[in-house]
């Protein structure tokens, strides 16, 4: 196979103490050793990266690193409940027994997990060291990769320790994608349709035309996907820095989410599982308030199956228990649910004006 | 006694994402409700304070801070042992189960351990809340008012895990150190005195001046000294973003001092009673040097007397001790010391051009 490439410039705004920064999305990126010198020079590396991961690209990027860098390496287990302040003191311990100093670069070799762990730790070591971003699963490339949220979860709330922390670089290895389990892959694909709903009608039909050509996992379809993911997702964080809450408009799809992962336990949905039947709960209601087309919301029903992503609430979910769930959710402001709409196909709306009933009719019971 | 105050204000970079902020020096302070609401109206507050402090002016805080503000209370064990992530995962549990969001406001109210996990801690919860610092030590108030440096021990070093995060303010209660101990009054002088020679002459002239005053802990002497102190260091840290590195003459007396507390083990000797002997010793290298006059070394060794700081290296010390321990400092650069001489009274200069014999002449062994 032939090595394609291309590189995203994400800029931050002009009063952030850090500086834009690259991300390279392409073929054989983890074997390349000039890449990764043009990012962090001869500097020491701290490797973080977990059990599962570890024997696909561990070796590889070793090799890419050289002999002659300082490289310590660090396996920590694998799953959202190791994302904790215990982690992080182990990351910790090791870049010291590694002697590291404020020189040093972490590495984040690994899905979103590691990578906000990473990213906090490095925002805290002897009060901040440079990282690098190396998402190995589709949802990390997508999501990320952008917007410099880092940090652990509390057993009293989901990311409740962390920092905001950009990284130096992004380096995104499409072929890491080749080992990712289907259901995986498809939870990627959720947020990736989520970007085209909110943001880019084009773009949501493109990934409709190219549907198959992403499913085989297409390294061009890939490359473009993921590149536009990334530089919406940019457009919409740097949006929020002028007009406060724009932001929010990410979060399609996972008001109803975070409620199905809530109710069935986390981890037996995956959180891109329940953000694809959220939008398409959300993608009924912008229906049924007359904002988008019924043909848009059979196109996405059908898209989202193309990936054998959910398209029907749990079974012993009504909207009761929705709502009950969704009120927990800490997002809620002034005990008003604030759900993200679509005004139409390709832009985003934040209301509370979504009632009882707009949420059965969705739900279908 | 009438009530006496003034306000610095500590003004930050341009390039910084937060704004300059005030210190509020006087009498009577932690009972202004006023001042505390133009600081932070009517925000949610969570104090985190010590066992030590807590029964001496918890009350006080809590009766300005009013009935009406959710307000949750914090008391930690007191000691620098306490200074570690454990304590802040205590502190995020009780923010957490307090139901504090982004807007509310975290208090630190106690020393410079205190100061320290409660500023980064206010910079981790749902990654950065805004905090004030009510310091209750001469040592934290000359010193943790400014620079924005917070963070926690690990047990492989000092103040490895941190953030920098700038206070909203800093209310200085000079009534806090009636109830201070004789030696930890003194080594919050050591560092008063530290800004006197490094900074200005005159300044040291004045505390020389104002010793009796100052010994006998008068308001107006000690809101001058603290008000002065806090100015010079926010110079200092503040000509750091232009010219980097001239933050490291504040460690004047430092390497030392760090080399005492360490041999004689950490709490044995405190740390401002290390540093008094360090600068000392710093000062007595730079007189061999031709920097600093007889007299200048003189008036230092007499005034630290005054205060009952020590003038002596612990008996047990040799120079081969010192270069033992300071060479493990993390502050050494390639196997190099650097000390921070004086060039002059009242200016610092860092040199590694120290050898075993100016040590050997400086200790007198």
């Amino acid at each position: 196979m032939s090595s394609c490439q291309t590189t995203l410039h994400v800029a931050l705004p002009p009063d952030s103490r850090d500086r834009g920064y690259p991300i390279h999305i392409g073929t054989d990126l983890l074997n390349d050793a000039d890449l990764l010198t043009s990012l962090i020079g001869d500097r020491p590396v701290m490797v973080v990266t977990n059990e599962i991961v570890a024997p696909l690209y561990l070796d590889a990027l070793r090799r890419a690193l050289g002999r002659d860098r300082p490289v310590t390496e660090l396996l920590l287990p694998d799953g959202e409940q190791h994302k904790t302040l215990d982690s992080l003191a182990t990351i910790m311990t090791a870049a010291l027994r590694g002697h590291h100093e404020r020189r040093s670069v972490f590495v984040a070799l690994g899905g979103g997990v590691v990578g906000d762990m990473t990213g906090f730790a490095a925002a805290c070591y002897q009060r901040g060291v440079d990282f690098l971003q190396v998402p190995t699963t589709l949802l990390a490339q997508v999501d990320s990769s952008v917007g410099g949220k880092t940090g652990v979860n509390h057993s009293l709330g989901k990311n409740m320790i962390g920092a905001f922390h950009q990284p130096l670089g992004v380096i995104i290895d499409i072929n890491t994608l080749r080992s990712l389990p289907q259901r995986e892959f498809a939870a990627g694909m959720a947020e990736v349709i989520k970007y085209g709903l909110i943001y880019d009608a084009p773009f949501f039909q493109w990934i409709i035309d190219a549907g198959d050509s992403l499913a085989s996992r297409d390294p061009e379809a890939l490359i473009y996907a993921i590149e536009r993911s990334c530089a919406i997702k940019a457009d919409v964080v740097s949006a929020d820095e002028r007009e406060g809450g724009v932001r929010a408009i990410l979060n399609f799809g996972h008001t109803f989410g975070h409620a199905i992962e809530h109710v069935q336990g986390y981890g037996n949905w995956l959180h891109g599982e329940a953000v694809a039947c959220g939008m398409l709960i959300a993608a009924r209601i912008s229906e049924s308030k007359g904002n988008l087309e019924t043909a848009a919301v059979a196109a996405l029903e059908q898209l989202l199956q193309r990936f054998q992503l959910p398209v029907e609430a749990p079974p012993d979910m009504d909207v009761d228990s929705f709502l009950r769930a969704m009120s927990l959710d800490k997002k809620v402001a002034h005990g008003q649910i604030r759900y993200v709409l679509l005004s139409t196909l390709g832009r985003a709306v934040i209301t509370s004006d979504v009632g009882r009933d707009d949420i059965e009719a969705a739900i279908g019971r």
